[in-house]
């Protein structure tokens, strides 16, 4: 069990006042650079705003850590598996790209993984967490899951249902922090996050939001659903003020203000 | 054959007056979270019942184990492969989600696993157990072996051949325990722990019984027939005084008394 | 090529007279405990028979020797592999149930494979075959192959053309003890000897067969065919006077009587 | 991180002046003899020019560099996966054919490996990468990966969304070296270059130009366009003047001259 | 490179005046024992044929190699992979029945692997040679290549295109010997040849010829079109004087007379 102690030691520095904000980029290998416009193609454009703005740190695939990650000081998460757009439809599964070994070697402070509960790989994809699992904890790293209900069998992948149940499927198979998506109904969110137990519940941020209101309520709202926190993208990197949404965040996050108050870091920076 | 000898005494250390009481929880992954209705979602509410109540071990998958089992003094037995009700309709195959080094480190006193006799993914479901089969046997590791004959090729998974061929394959493949179904013939279930020889039967609870009158009378009946012991899970935490229920069955298994005296635990808890 | 010296040693412990009789009890796995009348399904019984009975070794399952066969003086043979009759109907193929290691722990003088020539799984059974055979002789040990020509492209299994490759097969892939059926025709026999070279050739029992007289008319043949002998299962331990049966089947292969003879051997006993 | 250094230092070794020129030949695997028509079926024609013209490595498959590599004085990239024409058509996917241990025993200086994005075998493709990838980069090897967009899913392969998203993936896999097709604007080769970031683009040679005119034309195009350099193959070996062709490029790529300059080179020679 | 030193010295162990020429059997296992007729079925009768004609080595599969082989005096090469006739018809695919390791307990002095250019089980096959081939030369052993195009996608095994081809990924894959058939055109094997480059080629012998002077016309043809050998087996140990053949072939391969004086052979011995 003292394995255990080192992954709950790991997971507190990846908090700020017990709560988590990660910035996170793998849309170039999950949607192509049509998803990277302007200077987000430039890893080094994104890595800055991870060092700059106010994250516990930040996820992507082992290409970028290794060609540009040495340059930034910001805890780095490596995403261990992934996949494209491109080959033929089907259920979704994302081979592993970066072993546990190599995302250490990388000075990864938490390893990343993508479990779609209801594809038909379901199979492979539990083999593959559970020797990623396994040999992170084995190093003292906690896992960050992914839990995206897909595949032919999952209808409605925001049904409250589905959500929960994927949500515990996290806790019952190890997870250590599960990135889920937020399906609007504060509610459900918090059913959602009580599902995933003492595993942590992280918002994953989505498309790019209408407006910075627009997504700074969900923030307020799955905040006060009781989540741990946020791993978002593009609703940060392809903002105008990528720093100055780090810090609204965190004003409801961790600093007790509502989102009105929070927007107001858009005039300051 | 010395190591053998090492899983007789781990075998003994989940005897209580030579009978075998079992909690088990891991409905979460393998039904959601639908089936734990109020407090029954909280792991903390089911260790205690576990900790509190007459039991030899708990059951349950590895990361309740991580993540909660190390507060409570109760024998845990890990689960070591399982499947959720997500994903296509197909013969049953529950990958495997725990390795037994890991079980080790979780302290874990006995392993589980569930075989499906008759599924199409029998030959990759032998494969997995006896790769871990053979490895807790290196560990002094007893392996309680879940028989569930399901798949298109079983048309009645009670039905008494059915059972009593799945107890021989338990045996003949080394499972130092069965757990396994009673289809309420009470002869039947005899001859079904005759078949499973000097591998041990334990009846698997099954759903929420209708009274607990009803359900002590399938223990008595079990118990009669010669079986070992106990796997029970929704009928003792979905039970209103799960304590006394498992108190009632120990009065049964252990101390010689019938359902009918046993019921008043009801009234003294 | 030393290793193989030992192995040829042990293959000389494995033979009275310089033949061969095993006793086998797989039918557990392989048939369901309806093929284990009576008190043939307490493997205890039949272990009995193959320690009293003049018999060169008693093959079986691990799980039969782990659990039992500590407490009897006689060669073990483990069988490596086994299947069910669960399952959808499709060409056969037996999972590895056992390793050689565990074999080796469980002080195994021989090991037994089931390879199925023609099967359309007959590439996964030759690669099983090759570790099997490759980790056997790194201890010394024998490698006994149950060479069952079966699956669609088999029209006729008794066919002496498929017997003939068959033992072929068995010799050119590295088997040390063939146990093969025997068709009822003397001369294929013979031939299917001589086609197996240097692996020995053992005659399968087969099913209960009508009378004692009818059997020993079997062995007889059969040895007579230049069979190295015999591994029999239902004959002997269904039999009424299973000893008995073990010191015919030997009166006729080693002593040079002939069935008549031996046939007297259930008078005396 | 340290391990990145030397892979770094590595690629310095495989740049003249910071560009890179690769001289290529796996077409008698890939396309077959027909391919290689005259001398150029002769390796020791190929190595030869590989050695006498101006390259900063030659590319060729682990039977090459076993056979004849020995006997010259020229940086070898192995090859480690391919495949033939020959057999069923199906989308590509390429076994491994080399491992990464082995390229290190022939003193290979970089590794290549084909990636087929697209391709329905892409979980394999990915899988194989991953391995080759990690182990490399422990040897302090840079990996060179062709990325050929193909299979049913790929309608077009020159797309230069196919080509952009393509260079990004190797990116973010964690490629050094980029080898891909030129679909003949600069502009779209300008943006492939920009989405592969830090892994340094190569252009793949392609079939034998109509003239060496139109060929040094795709040269200045691609160099202008910011691609780190050349692997070529045809328009070198089956040149008239494959010495000449090498200094021709080598004008353009670091001498800064232009096309018409460079082809005074056929003079000359 | 210096573990290739050593393939090259193993290499010409197995030559005699620089040609090689070995007998093979292993039609027990690819065509059954109706193959083997009269005392042909007999291993001994064929190694005794290897030691007194005159061979270079001698190919069969590890069972022959592991019960006979440590009788004779002869080079032994063992085929690793191979598989029978029975069994549903499909592309082929040759299961790997013997280990290089083991081979090496066996004294191999090379080991022979069967490739089917063309077969839609090609990865497979691809992958299996990889290994073996590398391991044979960790040990220094160098690696027989069969090379016989079939499988649906092949039309005509003896085209020239394919087999030229077929020769062209021996040598680019890595084997040291290439064992092919002769499509009875002196031209066609001399490309064949080209095309193998530094690995050496050897003609198949096929099936029985109609008569010596048929074969031997061959011999001569394939002998005068470069080729480095023979690997022979139904035209020597089906013919009625097979010391002599191996004496006539070795006339026309290395003591420098035609077929008309090599057949002189059958009227001295």
């Amino acid at each position: 069990m003292n394995y255990y102690k080192d992954v709950i030691k790991a997971m507190k520095k990846l908090q700020t006042g017990g709560k988590t904000l990660f910035l996170a980029q793998d849309q170039g290998l999950e949607h192509g650079p049509e998803d990277l416009p302007g200077e987000t193609l430039n890893p080094d454009y994104v890595f800055n705003i991870a060092e700059k703005g106010e994250f516990d740190g930040f996820i992507c695939q082992k290409g970028l850590a290794e060609k540009y990650g040495s340059s930034y000081k910001v805890n780095k998460i490596i995403k261990l598996n992934g996949k494209s757009l491109l080959g033929p439809k089907d259920d979704p599964y994302s081979p592993v790209l970066c072993s546990v070994r190599k995302a250490v070697d990388l000075d990864a402070k938490a390893v990343g993984f993508t479990f779609f509960p209801g594809s038909k790989y379901q199979y492979k994809i539990a083999e593959d967490f559970r020797k990623i699992q396994e040999e992170a904890h084995d190093f003292g790293l906690p896992v960050t899951c992914w839990l995206y209900p897909r595949g032919k069998a999952i209808k409605n992948d925001l049904d409250p249902k589905v959500l929960s149940y994927s949500a515990r499927i996290g806790l019952e198979i190890g997870a250590d922090i599960l990135k889920m998506k937020y399906n609007g109904n504060p509610k459900d969110m918090q059913y959602q996050v009580k599902c995933g137990g003492k595993a942590k519940m992280l918002m994953a941020g989505g498309p790019k939001a209408k407006s910075s209101k627009d997504f700074l309520k969900q923030v307020e709202e799955v905040n006060r659903a009781g989540a741990q926190g946020f791993a978002i993208g593009r609703n940060i990197w392809k903002h105008e003020q990528p720093i100055a949404m780090s810090k609204a965040i965190r004003d409801i996050q961790v600093r007790g203000k509502d989102r009105y108050s929070a927007l107001k870091r858009f005039d300051k920076d």
